[in-house]
């Protein structure tokens, strides 16, 4: 390649050229095609000297008698990287919003805000913005409620353009952390003949413009939107002994709340061959920190925004969770402490209840504001696959909540019952027999102890960024009433 | 860590102990408490001497005099581990299907089959199989056609394992493609108001139990399953410069061929400061070559298995792609080259149609049995958002498909039209000028040239592995007439 290199200029000029010649034309030819950097890049200094082009959108112009300083963002980080150009070349085009491409020599900045800049020989503007039309306005904070407003542009608000990158972070962490420890992805199915959870609030799939009547189902069976991957997980624990899945998941829940939407992503795993509830707990607990300390190592400048502007004091929450072992207790010693307490409570504390989100962040506060578990529920109030822990008289399932500070349930999981007998009679208690004959085969051939749990992902986000509303955590939020673009 | 196990085992013994004595206890100790070893580990041979525990199911039983055999695997590796037994260690549950428990000494293997065996202290059976009932038999092959009437039980397969560790691998392979080349992943929404294609055969969305009439959306409008995450990549494209999607779309086709699925997995980037198609053909290229690669080396035991077994010669297919650039071709060149063949096409070749599948499988074989890029389709061919050539007679639009050996269509992009004066003409050309006045915004504020593709990841799996039927590349289907699970 750098051969023909020479020989191209050794052509193009037609005369014999000694080396170092043919050097500087290479060098001269490299200085017209600049190097293409992401801001990111740009500003990790290693290209100093160089000839670059950068592109991206306008952040703040700023105009003095002779030069024009303009900071220009691609999204690549939260930083913009600082232009400096001669007054000439500014253009009425080049406003707040607008798309450039621009092209100079990096440089060390003179100033301590930045660690280089960019001497623009040309700016391009290759996108105009109307600002008076553009929902945001320059060097104004615009709040999240506001932007959220404005689903097709609030990704060129820093608050949310930083929201994504954690996102897109964190999600590569998940995938990497199951990875690495040897899970086996399964891209378990959005649409369903199952109904997991037995809970209804369940979307219905046919082909647009047809009816839902049973004869004419377009699977020839009525059709769902996943709400849980677990029973096919447990399909495929039974093969690879440890698998996961991460993708979206559905409730057709008539909530416009902070703390639900119709869809949002979960992040399950199944591990066969468990001995007890601890097997999973240390699976969750090792998934929320090895992922969290990703993010914040990967992302800190973005997390950064987020623990100064919008959950100020929340960093601290974040390292107590890191640096302490989480706490188990089980559900009856929760009911214990909950009715021991002072505290007036909406719902119920007898043993037997359903914990509520208030319960759920009493029980937090309870520990330190700190993560807990909480095991072994009753076993009325779980679904046919938890574990009998076959206990009397408090008889109970092995199930396992994680309740987090801020959030509440984060995550929820148990073993599965893999014993066919207590299976099949919960299952004919239920009429279910019929249903779940497949389910009960996974029992029938070669069943090994099993269990697992999901996460909501952006439960986890609220978690770890302080945000309030569930709605600023996704990029295209979905709930009753709202399925904006 | 270490003082503090020394300490404890000094505390037990309560005597004083040398360092000798207590490495030994330690020692003792771990062999009352074998280490736990997936297959994959064990096979690696670096605990050759170690007590060891390995858990998973039972591939094949002999039992000669004095000695029991058992091939037992887990899901991590194609291969099993060999466990030799006393014959004493036998027992009718320990049959093909079942899962076990198996702790011993794992030892180099004196036979060359496999590297190690382990030498079983104690099998413990903890689920039987009914041999009599279980699909599938030992020793057999079966055929795709037959493990697939099987879905909960198929990965309990050979080459079904291999296909979702291949799977597995090729998903991570993407994640990191796009993650090391500073591409954001956005989880573009499932249920959309859009119909990005404008295409029909659309999946629609309500409560179950709810009939679609229009005043009693649940979202207030009509909401569909996506059919691809353009648009919302677009949006974010706009902010990020490079973004990603990488999951479920859906298409209500009413077919049940070799070659469609309801629910299929799509991989789709979307680029700003495009200059060209070139631009696009360059990233697809490469997302091809470094997941092939990445697959082949990570996965070749499984790939192998597919390339010997169910396609064989297939090899030399992908070998080739990895080798050669891939041709890029005009659309109105390839009608000439098909106008010129001999070959009977059952649909017409003139210029304006659409690409058949038998068109693209002749245009790859054409040209080598190789990669193809088809360039430049004629305008009136291709959805609102693709960008205007402009040319003259035959318009054509900016859009460019790669057609793959076996496959023909595997992947399709476009430039974007980032023209506010000639988008908003063709929008309203087709009355769509309101619908997509958030899409018209795009280019009001700080429009970028910009372009993505997407690459139905079934159909690359089925490309690299040479299967003929994409149920088997999938691991729950879904399809006309079939939804189970």
């Amino acid at each position: 390649m750098f051969n023909a290199a020479i020989k191209a200029v050794d052509v193009v000029l037609n005369v014999s050229l000694s080396r170092r010649t043919v050097l500087c034309s290479i060098r001269h030819y490299c200085k017209k095609s600049p190097k293409k950097l992401r801001v990111s890049e740009a500003l990790e200094g290693s290209d100093v000297g160089s000839n670059i082009t950068v592109e991206g959108w306008v952040r703040s112009v700023r105009s003095q008698k002779d030069n024009l300083f303009v900071h220009v963002n691609d999204g690549s980080c939260l930083q913009p990287l600082q232009i400096v150009a001669s007054s000439e070349l500014n253009d009425a085009l080049l406003t707040f919003g607008s798309a450039v491409e621009v092209t100079g020599c990096l440089k060390q900045s003179p100033s301590r805000k930045q660690p280089v800049e960019l001497l623009a020989d040309r700016i391009n503007v290759v996108g105009g913005c109307d600002t008076l039309e553009f929902p945001f306005k320059i060097k104004e904070r615009h709040g999240l409620d506001y932007v959220r407003q404005y689903p097709h542009m609030r990704c060129r608000t820093n608050v949310f353009s930083s929201m994504m990158r954690i996102r897109s972070a964190a999600s590569a962490a998940i995938h990497s952390h199951f990875t690495e420890r040897g899970f086996i992805q399964i891209h378990t199915p959005v649409i369903t003949s199952n109904d997991c959870e037995g809970a209804g609030e369940l979307f219905q799939v046919e082909p647009s413009g047809q009816t839902t009547e049973p004869d004419k189902n377009f699977f020839s069976v009525p059709a769902f939107l996943t709400v849980s991957g677990q029973l096919h997980l447990e399909v495929m624990s039974g093969a690879f002994s440890r698998v996961y899945t991460f993708g979206p998941t559905f409730r057709a829940e008539n909530s416009q709340s902070r703390r639900h939407l119709a869809e949002f992503y979960m992040v399950e795993a199944e591990l066969a061959f468990t001995q007890s509830l601890e097997d999973l707990t240390k699976v969750m607990e090792d998934l929320f920190r090895s992922v969290t300390e990703q993010v914040l190592d990967r992302c800190s400048e973005d997390v950064d925004l987020f623990h100064q502007r919008v959950s100020p004091g929340h960093r601290a929450v974040v390292e107590a969770m890191l640096k302490k072992s989480f706490t188990v207790i089980s559900y009856t010693e929760a009911i214990d402490i909950l009715n021991r307490s002072s505290h007036n409570f909406v719902f119920p504390t007898t043993w037997g209840c359903d914990l509520q989100t208030e319960h759920e962040k009493f029980l937090v506060k309870h520990c330190g504001n700190l993560p807990v578990f909480v095991t072994d529920y009753p076993y009325d109030l779980k679904p046919f696959y938890a574990r009998d822990n076959t206990d009397h008289p408090l008889h109970t399932a092995a199930a396992v909540d994680l309740l987090v500070p801020g959030v509440g349930e984060l995550c929820g999981g148990s073993l599965r019952e893999d014993r066919l007998d207590l299976l099949t009679a919960r299952l004919a208690q239920a009429g279910m027999e019929d249903t779940y004959d497949w389910y009960l085969d996974l029992r029938r051939f070669g069943s090994a102890p099993h269990g697992g749990f999901g996460m909501g992902f952006e439960r986890y986000l609220q978690c770890i960024l302080g945000v309030d509303n569930i709605k600023d955590v996704i990029p295209f939020p979905r709930f009753s009433h709202s399925c904006q673009l």
